[in-house]
């Protein structure tokens, strides 16, 4: 596919975000993102086959632990490089994919939430136990760091939609790992 | 209200309990009430003016913090009375209210969740202050643990109605908590 294609995909997906975003997945029609970016049905059909396949590009994000520990960068490094590509999801400007993802799972697709955790534990695990044998990071089950905080940030990202969130909160999750994970970091910080 | 009138309002939160549980908050009426529960609309009212003060009647939960704390109780045992009022109400037998109150929060009230979040807030900070006076608990900032844990456990409330849910999640959300506040926690367990 030529850039002019690349293009459209690009924008495509910019136009899905913000209406998954705001609507979540059920009230989302192919029409709807037709009209969105003025493509006809099937200059859209061109691009993605389905409703699905454009929320799966969506909420596909590209994790470099694997790479980033065969760099050989310290595990802290890649621990933050990790958290900001979760992070990126809850910025105030970006679009969150987390309450159409619970509504496609809710429509008896839990399986797809299901293997994304097993990809994140993927990483987590690996990360955690890179850490310790590092000597950077605190012993400890890479299960507990992992499911709070993935829990906290998908929390977060239903939330949000509701409640007044503050914009300290993100910050409060991500130091809520470094203090389980980095070695005497709550004692730095005194 | 005598002891049947107090039964039958018992009667009316676990029936509403299981609807709110399965259906959310929009898709129930007081009709559903009174037919669940064998009511008449009349002998419901009775006992609540609405669908809404039967919701919140099913969120308040009593946390007795303050109390412990003024009882002289360790920050410890203080922590694992918190943890487990929180932790109620995601017990696998449990009709949990996450779901319902996310729904009406998203009808406008906002508000509702804000000012419980505003109640959370007064009772960690409490606790972590007390805490960190007797010397159990590690000087960490009270907003770090709280968001991590409350949002963790809001997202668990969520998603776990769409994903599978391991059981062992809920011990790993309190166990970070126990990781970050209690002073040495990670080495005694070495």
């Amino acid at each position: 596919m030529g850039t002019k294609g690349e293009n459209t995909k690009r924008e495509i997906c910019r136009e899905a975000a913000k209406l998954f975003s705001k609507k979540g997945y059920k009230d989302v029609s192919m029409q709807d993102i037709c009209n969105a970016t003025g493509l006809s049905k099937g200059g859209l059909y061109r691009h993605f086959g389905s409703k699905e396949e454009i929320l799966f590009q969506l909420i596909s994000k590209e994790k470099r632990v694997f790479e980033d520990i065969e760099q050989g960068k310290s595990a802290v490094d890649v621990l933050e490089n990790l958290l900001k590509v979760y992070r990126e999801d809850l910025e105030p400007d970006v679009e969150s994919m987390a309450y159409a993802l619970f509504e496609y799972a809710s429509m008896g697709n839990g399986q797809v939430p299901d293997s994304s955790n097993t990809e994140d534990k993927r990483y987590w695990h690996k990360l955690v136990k890179y850490g310790v044998s590092t000597g950077e990071f605190n012993d400890v089950d890479p299960d507990v760091v992992m499911d709070s905080f993935l829990y906290a940030f998908r929390g977060a990202a239903m939330w949000r939609r509701v409640l007044t969130f503050q914009e300290e909160t993100l910050d409060h999750l991500t130091e809520a790992v470094r203090y389980l994970l980095i070695k005497d970091y709550g004692e730095e910080k005194i």
